[in-house]
């Protein structure tokens, strides 16, 4: 769509259109979803038929897994509306005073939530996330560049189209969702270099895209590394708990980022826990491999070191039997990715030095590794986890792509 | 200090003391900064003996603006230590539940505020800076390297010394605030690439530093860009208020990135503001550039287009003519470094506008530019005012040295 315009043009567009939209009131904003979510119902068969004749062109080149994603069923199709509509229904991020509090010269002192400007989302062949991006951005008052995977060009274009004929519809620039429509990564790479005029990328998929857009781009991004997770089963742990919720994180759908790859299982528990979770697992067709301690207990696969340090994204998983809660805690601050770790037991104590001590964006109690989501979490949707430490940790909902201005209000003072 | 240690050693050593420091209680990294203000106190004259010294080396090699943040007073050694205390005495920052809630599934989620792990310090030769970040940095359960400018090295180490002093007698490992003690950069650059263990770097000085230190690293980064600052004077403006607030904004420290550059003025008030400003200035030397309806009033050089895209740094200001706010917000979003601007005005709606389009980290209304300042904001200190959007707006704190993590607590919940 915004094919014939330069990298910096769009860029430039981008930072024209955020300064637009972040001086209209909160119901402009809200209205400009909504009218998307109906433009998209509107054009659900036509979208669909996009969406089938993108899988039909890619069928042969890419994996199963891939078409998975790429292909926007009706169920699909109701969830990615009924989440644009969720967004719109949240409460205004903007405008919100975060602190105030008057100085001592007199003045007064307010920290005010407000947009961050200019947005540049760069995700694989999934073609909700357009609608979800889109929904995200222009609900914080952000203009966004979409640049979605090229095999769901058909279907993306489409979605973008709804969202520029509601800003249309709403009196404000189209330029607030640009959408890319080409395969040509010298594109994306020029606009990885506009820091002017872009305030934030967000990489959403496989960590090669995200180390790609760090070594190429200086901007500041939002994305997760690897998602090494693990699930801490202390002595203290109801067993048939534990076993619910380890299989619920291994196998309900290992290509996720919060799936669990790692079971640290503490040596007085091991004995009661590893053989009725190993015949639990059976169905599922998981591959346990264990350490020396472990293997005592059941008969599976010898870990190596290596596997330590691995995320599986796939229905393999280590079993290392530790000491304490401590060296549960060591272990994943060495080996983690600092994405969703979980611990399973009822010492109130052990839970309180779990949640202390372990660094990671997301620490789950009793519960799954798979909860860490912008939808779970009631987001709405969300623009993906990140893992770094710095202005958002986790999911990233239309509240975490916002910013704050200082405001100072006084009288004639001076310093 | 750590001269002997590999940068990667250095790095890591920071990490593994970051964990040691954030499992302390607050009462503990409240007890380190106070240890290290007395020991600060009775190390006091040599301290002083090492400034005297690093000035005396220097003093043939620098400017006399740099001799001047080199040089560490009676006045400056006590605001050093009372900057020490202030942020000692602040509500400690860690553990805050900053958002509570339960979702559908019955988890309650909780988004607590946490340290961030390992900082790295790249400063100016200016001695109080070391304390200002040791003191910052620790009372948010952060880990710093700090590198200071090698000039004022002798200084600096003493400083140095004197925290991780506090920290070994508070049982806290050394590592936690470490200095460097070379004018080697590639033991910087070194550094800049260890990602996996340093989380934030903080350039604090003038802007070729933030710019090196963006090109070389990629791990997230708080600094400001330049301080090309504005002050918009609406014809609903009080002119004594005015004077007052421009010559302080402009001639109380001109090289502050919160100086007044360039002052807009709307042209119903220009003829009766810039005479008296004018002679009100004076006095103090500045150089008044103006466009072309500014010199038909008053009698000063032509500014050129360069000139709104210039941030002096010394006393000279540039003045535009504008004929609404809307304009003045126009130039100042197209021309300004989003860091300091200001407006004078008594109109109401006049003020609202300007409040919410113009896009910058601090907004200053009938109040000096100069007020951007952590210490003026009660923040004890800063490590430096973020003009990026992202996580820290403005001043950075103890409370901006802290990120959080999400818990969830449930019974069994799974996805």
């Amino acid at each position: 769509m915004e094919n014939n315009l330069s990298p910096l043009t769009i860029a430039q567009h981008a930072r024209t259109a955020s300064l637009a939209l972040q001086a209209v009131p909160a119901a402009m904003r809200h209205r400009v979803l909504i009218t998307a979510a109906t433009l998209l119902q509107r054009r659900k068969k036509d979208i669909l038929a996009a969406d089938t004749a993108d899988v039909h062109r890619a069928r042969h080149k890419v994996s199963p897994a891939f078409i998975n994603r790429l292909t926007l069923n009706e169920k699909r199709f109701s969830e990615m509306i009924a989440a644009i509509r969720a967004i719109a229904r949240q409460k205004d991020p903007l405008g919100e005073v975060i602190e105030r509090r008057k100085i001592k010269n007199g003045v007064v002192l307010k920290k005010v939530r407000v947009s961050i400007g200019v947005l540049f989302i760069i995700y694989e062949a999934r073609p909700h996330v357009t609608a979800d991006a889109a929904a995200l951005a222009l609900r914080a008052g952000n203009a966004v560049i979409l640049k979605g995977g090229s095999e769901a060009r058909n279907t993306n274009r489409l979605i973008a189209q709804c969202f520029q004929q509601a800003l249309k519809s709403a009196g404000l620039p189209l330029h607030a969702a640009q959408f890319i429509d080409t395969a040509d990564r010298t594109v994306v790479k020029k606009l990885l270099k506009c820091a002017d005029d872009i305030d934030l990328v967000i990489p959403r998929g496989g960590y090669g895209l995200v180390k790609w857009v760090r070594k190429e781009s200086h901007i500041p991004s939002l994305s997760h590394a690897e998602g090494l997770d693990h699930t801490y089963v202390d002595a203290s742990a109801d067993i048939p708990l534990a076993i619910k919720v380890i299989v619920n994180a291994k196998t309900s759908f290992p290509a996720a980022c919060n799936s669990l790859d790692h079971l640290l299982v503490h040596e007085r528990i091991a004995q009661k826990l590893l053989p009725p979770l190993q015949t639990a697992l059976v169905p599922y067709g998981v591959e346990l491999r264990g350490d020396a301690k472990a293997r005592k207990i059941i008969n599976v696969k010898a870990a190596t070191m290596q596997d330590w340090d691995t995320e599986y994204l796939s229905l393999t998983m280590g079993i290392k039997i530790v000491p304490n809660v401590d060296e549960a805690t060591a272990h994943i601050n060495a080996h983690g990715s600092k994405h969703s770790e979980s611990i399973i037991a009822r010492d109130k104590k052990t839970i309180a030095l779990f949640k202390k001590n372990v660094d990671a964006a997301g620490i789950f109690v009793n519960c799954s590794t798979r909860l860490h989501d912008g939808g779970v979490f009631g987001l709405g949707a969300e623009m993906g986890i990140n893992t770094g430490k710095l202005h958002a940790r986790g999911p990233v909902g239309a509240k975490e792509l916002t910013t704050y201005k200082w405001i100072a209000e006084g009288n004639g003072q001076t310093r």
